[in-house]
């Protein structure tokens, strides 16, 4: 029997996040960390609701976590996240010392590769997963907003 | 008269916060932020005690003064942090769009300088300010750790 649980699988639970920033007209970007195939946190992007620039996706899935885990370092957990993370998000992700991250949509002005941020070197990465479904998302909403 | 608001002003107030987190058992950082002179947060890094990578100093004290302000931009405020910002903290500065960012002491491996983060083009930067201070702060921490 095929292994259910690929990166796509919690990948579209990060989307499923992304909508719900959607919804609240929040920039729709989603994540959720995974540890032995259950999913520990999900997030959405709330930097308008909660007035603060640090309410990232990645920011409060990275919280979540820790809470659940009881400690702070997420060595174990994969992000999935459907944008490329930020220069701070990527600098958190540094700190957790997390084993993977998985994003969708590159971002190529403010993502954390173009910018030069540092990941933990223990952190391996995959890119692009379910990117266009991330990517439309993204268009859609700026799109609306410009209506 | 002389302005009694100077940058080593409010760097003493940062010192007293980097000094509670010293005998909280917390690596001994403190962070005010300051808008007309006046003292909108006043925060030091509580990691341990939230099990949390992302409670340093500076990102809580850039949720304060977001909520003191009522807006997620910290344009006209003044970011006073004993030790120089990492990539994470950075970049939330970043995207704060702070005014100005003032430092104590040089942080050479995991200081945004070093690690090649980005500040907001518009954001000033200060350095070396009481970087004595919080730098013996640091070093008496960590002896005290090793004992």
């Amino acid at each position: 029997m095929e292994n259910p649980f690929t990166d796509e699988y919690f990948m579209k639970k990060a989307l499923q996040e992304a909508e719900a920033a959607f919804e609240k007209g929040e920039i729709p970007v989603g994540a959720v960390i995974v540890i032995d195939n259950k999913v520990i946190a999900r997030t959405h992007n709330l930097t308008e609701m909660l007035n603060d620039v640090t309410a990232h996706a990645e920011m409060q899935a990275i919280t979540s976590a820790a809470n659940f885990i009881g400690g702070k370092y997420l060595k174990g957990c994969t992000l999935y996240v459907t944008l490329e993370p930020c220069q701070m998000c990527a600098g958190a992700l540094y700190w957790s010392q997390i084993s993977k991250v998985v994003f969708g949509a590159s971002d190529e002005q403010r993502g954390y590769q173009n910018m030069g941020t540092k990941l933990h070197p223990k952190t391996e990465v995959v890119r692009g997963v379910l990117a266009q479904e991330a990517s439309d998302l993204m268009l859609r909403f700026f799109a609306s907003r410009r209506k």
